[in-house]
């Protein structure tokens, strides 16, 4: 094989920005062969725009079942990324999945092993695992610079979300529609990339989940959350769709000093000496051990999703190694769940959680809707340029 | 009267500088008559140092006694401040107390009472509130600028303190020597600041200390707190003696934007018009209110310690309203205390806390405690000089 034929399952907004870039050409050794949607405007829409030769399916199963494609990009709604997945593996297909992998880890943990047992090519759009920043975060914690990990800080509030949005969409902000708000929506990216940089996830979780605090919704949009490391090493994560400006601030510190990521920079407070080390010789009293301020260069520019596509791609043509690994998806989604589940039993949650727990509250939720929004304004495809984080 | 006789309780590290500037002249209306101290070196040191004129005494209640006083400044270790205070009220003297109030609130509560009902002027060393960082921060909150307040977060983990910094006097870092570690010793004005600053208490307090973490201390040396306004706002508190360089950083959120101070500056992040404002007009979907980031100016240098005993004195001669006073002392211990008692119960504290509940706790790890210090080196005066955030 030297071009992969690529399906894409959903054209909303994001289906709709990866068949964009897949016509452009911007992906070697790809090409957009077919798409699938509920929609027939979507579909005619597709074949306006993208041209008559695209194949356009209402179901993904006839996409899957066509021929026409080795591979498949899933951008259905957060409910439907398992299912459409599991699928696309039985019928032989390399799969790249939107974030998040899916809305509660029980079905993920099914998706994950569907992966394995299909031996194919399985990756999830974790497109700012390509964003240089967080890959020299990542580089100098893994390579030693930063020292044993003590703490994490994410205050992330610059997803405003205002309620013409959660407007925009009935199914939006539901427990039935999406299965969650801020942290299912908005955070995937930086779940994902709070434990990818360190290189660890939390062993317990309690967390504060506000829902339909700043908006008229059913699902959080305010959370504060405190974990703890199995190294002994703790952690905050603030999010919320009700703040502006918003912050977005990561600092991670170690023992060999602090690193904060704000406004599209990385410094890096480097102590001479491990702290530990200065502890144990100094005998002063007061007194810190010597600390240098170093602004980290950062090269390049972020290839954001046609990176992952590439990758992707490049996974099937030539076995490179995937930058976002499918099965690595349960990840965030598991703090996500984490941090639901601590509010609703007002108590410590232990990871691995236990997924069936979190799906019969979920379910419970899901079920006691009786949410109807204020002045709903059906299925509006908006424009996300330049809008957000992903 | 045109001139206060002070009197200084306890000629330790804190008692000494206040005794050096007031010596120098630097307090108006003011004159040190009098100190008292249980070590005969240190009442030596004081006459060889601030001049044999310099009347000295064993025992408090001497000085108090002496009818050399009409003021006294109580700087003697946290646990006795109530005590020494309410003896001093008892002879008829105005009194300014160091930070903490005390350790426990049960006994500051009754510091509070005497208090009232002597009738004299009553303050306490919150010396940080005479910071114009912190009057400018407090100001713009006042004065409606922020608007309603949303979320606050400190991060003050720049209170970095050696192994050897305990080492350096048995008492410290012990529940019996000072009834606590960095919240009780270090974090006072940041938790005055915290409240003062925004003009309100929380409600509840999930707090996470870890006790002799990074040091051979049996008190916390790492506090993770999560808290939560009346008004729906939530906090966060971060504090350590175990990293370097550590941050300090407050960021408080409200509908009208977003105020950071870090580095000696304070932005405000500006809404042109309010979140709510905007979020019941716009109609865009995506989309947030216009925000205006502004350099806010801070004019003139912080009076520190000088500026809180003029106020006292000014308030003692002339009836100056007070900066600090004493009664509010119980706010900053409370939040301390709240976070001890939500760990060691591991659950939510309201406040106000149970003051019974705490006292007991307290006298439980008092009374279990087998604590030596690996290699106590005594009574060692430390120079503070430029070494702390007090």
């Amino acid at each position: 094989m030297n071009q992969v034929r690529i399906g894409i399952v959903g054209m909303g907004n994001m289906g709709w920005g990866h068949a964009k870039y897949l016509t452009e050409g911007k992906v070697k050794g790809a090409v957009l062969t077919a798409v699938s949607d509920l929609f027939e405007s979507k579909r005619r829409q597709a074949k306006e725009t993208f041209g008559e030769g695209l194949a356009t399916f209402e179901s993904a199963e006839e996409l899957f079942a066509s021929g026409l494609v080795d591979a498949v990009l899933v951008a259905t709604p957060h409910y439907d990324h398992p299912e459409c997945a599991i699928l696309a593996f039985r019928h032989g297909l390399h799969v790249l999945v939107e974030k998040p992998a899916g809305v509660y880890t029980k079905q993920v943990r099914l998706m994950n092993e569907a992966a394995a047992a299909s031996g194919k090519v399985f990756s999830i759009m974790y497109n700012q695992r390509t964003n240089p920043i967080y890959m020299k975060l990542r580089d100098l914690i893994a390579s030693g610079e930063l020292g044993e990990i003590r703490r994490t800080n994410w205050i992330i509030t610059n997803w405003y979300r205002s309620q013409s949005y959660y407007n925009s969409g009935g199914w939006r902000a539901t427990w039935a529609g999406e299965g969650g708000g801020v942290l299912i929506n908005q955070d995937p990216h930086q779940l994902d990339l709070w434990q990818w940089t360190i290189g660890m996830m939390p062993t317990r979780v309690r967390a504060f989940c506000h829902f339909g605090k700043y908006r008229d919704i059913e699902v959080e949009d305010d959370v504060t959350a405190y974990v703890e490391y199995a190294n002994g090493a703790t952690g905050v994560f603030v999010t919320t769709t009700g703040e502006a400006p918003g912050t977005n601030r990561f600092e991670v510190t170690g023992d060999r000093g602090k690193i904060v990521i704000e406004d599209g920079k990385l410094t890096f407070w480097r102590l001479r000496v491990s702290e530990p080390e200065f502890n144990a010789t100094y005998t002063g009293g007061f007194g810190q051990p010597e600390c240098w301020k170093c602004d980290i260069p950062i090269h390049g520019t972020s290839p954001e999703h046609m990176g992952i596509t590439q990758n992707f791609v490049d996974a099937i043509l030539n076995g490179a190694p995937l930058i976002a690994p499918g099965e690595e998806g349960i990840k965030g989604l598991t703090l996500s769940n984490a941090m639901h589940l601590s509010t609703w039993t007002d108590n410590w949650v232990d990871l691995p959680i236990d997924e069936e727990l979190y799906y019969e509250l979920l379910q419970e939720r899901i079920r006691a809707s009786t949410f109807k929004k204020p002045e709903a304004s059906g299925d509006k495809v908006l424009s996300v340029g330049g809008t957000f984080n992903s």
